[in-house]
Formats: C-alpha cells, structure tokens, sequence
C-alpha cells in the first residue's frame, strides 16, 4: 500500500523514459562525418545541438553507420533515450527548426528500450553513384563520382556479383582501419545504368570501413579496362588491399536504408 | 595584284575574329545571378575571369536569359567574339578547368558573325520545381520551392492552360521593373506530377520580369484553394499584379533550354 513511494520501484520503473528512433536524411557536404569529433562540424553534434535545443538537455545519439566525411545518407538512422514527454509528431518538425537545411528529421518513432541503431541493424543498404561523362554537371557534382573513361557496364555487372554471398572482404578493408573479423555478408549487389548514371546498388548485413567505395572504386577500375576480367575473384581470395582498385570518393556515397 | 594589302580590305575582313556560342549548366545557389554587378559573384563574372585567363585577353559575354538570383540553368546560352585560335574542341575544357564545380561549360559552338545569343533566342524553356511534402529534403532543398499545403494538381494544370497563347502578361511582371510591351506568347505551358514533385514546364518567346515566378505562386496559390477555380482568366484579363499570388522563390527556377 506505501510501495508507491518505494524508490527502489521508482529507480527500477522510469515510466516516463521512451527510446527514440530518428529517420534522418542529409547531405554530407558541408560535414566531417557522422560522428562528434573536436574539430569541424559532424551531423552528430548538430542533431544533439537541435535536441538539446528542443527538449532544453543534452541527449546522446547512436547512429546505425558512422558515415564518413563527404558521404550523404538518404535514411540514416539513429536512436536516443529521453524522459521528455514531447509528442512523437512534434519531435521532425521542432528538430528540423532547429536544423540546418542540409539536414532533414523525417521519422520519430517510439522503439523498445532494448533498441539499439547499430547493434540491431539487420540490413544496410548503400549506392554509389558514378556519372560516366567528360561533361562536368553542376547538378551532380557534388553527389557521384564523375569518371570521363568509357565503362564497360556489363562486364562491371558481372564482376560485382562475384561479391554477392559471405566473404572476408579483407581486400576491400581501409588499411589504417582494420576491423576483425572481417567476414561479411552481401544479400544483393547491382549495377544499373540510366543514360550516364551508374548506380552500384548493395546491401549487406555490415561494411568494413571503406569497404563500399574500394568496391566502387574496383569495379571502376574493371569497367575501364585497367584491371582484366575476372579480377574480382581474384582479389577477394588475395584477401590483399593492394590488389583492389582504388578508394572511390565519399561524394558518390549514399547510405539508402536501414533494415531492422 | 597589290590588294592584298590594301588596309581597307584588312578592315573589313577580319578573318580571324569568331563568334562562338557556349552552353552553359549552373547551380545558381551561391551567385547573385547572371548578369555582372559591383558587388556579389555572378555567373557571367566567373566564365569572364575564366576566359580572361584561358585566353590571356577580357572578352565580353551576352547571355539569352539574364537568370536571376538563385536560379539555376540547365542549358543556358551565351556567345562572345574571339580572334582566338583556340580550337573550339578545347574550349569547355580549358573554361571547366578554370571555373568553379558549380558552373560547367557543356558545348562551345562556332555561329554565324550576326548571332546573338539574346536578339536570336526563338524560344526559351523554363521549369519551375515544386516540392509538395510537409517534409523537408536535403537535396531539393536548393532547387525547389517546398510547399506543405495539399495540392489540387489537376486544377493547376486546367488553369495552367489558361495562359497558353498570346497575351498581355502584366498581370505577372515585377512591379519594380515594369517592361513595354507586355505581350508574350506562350507555346506550352505543361504541369506535371510526379510523387511529391510537380514540375511546371513553360515555353515562350520571351517572358517579364519575375514572369515564371509569378506563374508559379499563382499556380500554387490556385491548387491550395487560396485562390478559386477561374482565378487565372480573371487574373490575365485584369492586367493587375496585385490579384495574382506571390513571386515564388528563385531557387524552384531552372532555366532548361534555349532554342534558336
């Protein structure tokens, strides 16, 4: 009958703190990455900066990627616990406010505690945009990699499917970043092309740092010529930085989705 | 036997002076528009400097739309007269090189002594890009017009119709910068949905000051039902520019093409 006022209860039952998931769309330009760092802009500080200007304290965010400097996200997610009772409608419109154009709220929704952005990510989903032209256009500069060299698209089709399945994908690993283990799996790997955009579509269950754009960068390399066919087999079993193409630029890098 | 170098001759013949026409794509976002002015960077300033320095000598540039502030072009046209002997072949590549990421020269042309890039210009096609979402996106937002209120598209194109043809446009002409005549004719006038974006597509022989703009927030003004069905006959007949909508921001406007 006193157990209401049982602090033990109270500390046990915070009835009132929620987790939060964020749906997040940005354009990487202007950032440093993803994550909070000493010196220069992250889209995790501004975000934390909107919220604590929103909600009047200081919340931590945790994204499902760490995307890299230069590198725009389409659907980013991330996640933070808060005892405010703002309204779960609220929270896009009073953070985008709050946010710079550059980067957009466009889902709040209310997730179980044990949720996690990164740890409970099942799928990732990334394109690199590539724009095959000796034609500088100021619409996509900023968001794909322009190669002016002719591209064999078919054979780069073919090639990337050697990547499809569970690899250790160590040859595509940034050297300064090592992560172990470095087994991954690739559910779908696909190259389109419209006109003069070729999007190298991929999803996997997690990515080694760099890992995307060293196979944007591979199969580039393949498409012009300066690696032969059949490279891609090769490389993967060489388990050797080295013997990949080169890292592609972040600019050509969208993080698409987040599938829990 | 002696005319050849008769001075006279020399004068008249200048066989070495070109007229060349260049196609130009831009992101208008950081520029104070087209045209040179003291204060504030504009288009035709940068491709000046960069002819400047790609061929050691000031050359004059005569654009055939001068965009406004913020607006973007696809294929704007302009022309200027050399007696270079650059190769026209080197010259989007030699201007790229010396210009910044978000202006690109796409074509370089050699035309007749007489064109003019304005005085010639047949037919000038105009996009006006809106955004209809309550959400904001990080990468329409510097090339379109977001509006959150619910769209009654269909009447937008009814009413767009209205416009087609030859008229008296005063009803849609910048207050400020008042033009006579204002008679403009419309070759097509095309509203077009697709998802959250509806593109107003505009050809004519000419258009006023803040014409497309005007257009545009008369467009939206009628499809949120600010404005009645029929507004847009009453509206051209009362050649009043108090009775149309409001200017629609510069950065939904894409100048698309130029047609001679």
């Amino acid at each position: 009958m006193f157990c209401k006022t049982n602090p033990e209860t109270r500390k046990t039952k915070p009835e009132t703190m929620r987790t939060i998931k964020l749906t997040i769309s940005y354009d990487g330009t202007l950032y440093k990455g993803w994550q909070s760092q000493k010196n220069g802009k992250t889209i995790q500080d501004e975000i934390e900066k909107a919220i604590e200007k929103v909600l009047a304290k200081k919340h931590v965010l945790y994204s499902a990627s760490r995307t890299d400097a230069g590198v725009h996200a389409k659907k980013q997610v991330a996640h933070f616990k808060t005892s405010s009772a703002i309204s779960l409608v609220k929270i896009p419109l009073a953070l985008n406010t709050a946010l710079p154009d550059d980067i957009a709220i466009t889902k709040a929704e209310l997730v179980p505690d044990s949720f996690h952005a990164r740890f409970d990510a099942k799928i990732k989903h990334y394109c690199y945009h590539v724009y095959n032209s000796h034609n500088r256009d100021p619409f996509k500069e900023k968001y794909s990699w322009r190669v002016p060299y002719k591209l064999n698209v078919a054979l780069m089709k073919k090639e990337a499917l050697v990547l499809a399945g569970e690899h250790d994908f160590k040859s595509f690993q940034a050297k300064d970043k090592i992560e172990r283990p470095s087994v991954r799996k690739i559910h779908k790997i696909i190259v389109r092309k419209n006109k003069s955009d070729i999007f190298i579509n991929i999803e996997g269950n997690g990515f080694l740092y760099n890992m995307v754009r060293s196979i944007a960068g591979t199969l580039v390399d393949i498409g012009r010529g300066y690696l032969p066919q059949g490279s891609m087999k090769d490389i993967l079993k060489s388990k050797d930085r080295t013997k990949a193409g080169p890292t592609a630029p972040a600019k050509g890098l969208f993080l698409i989705e987040v599938k829990y």
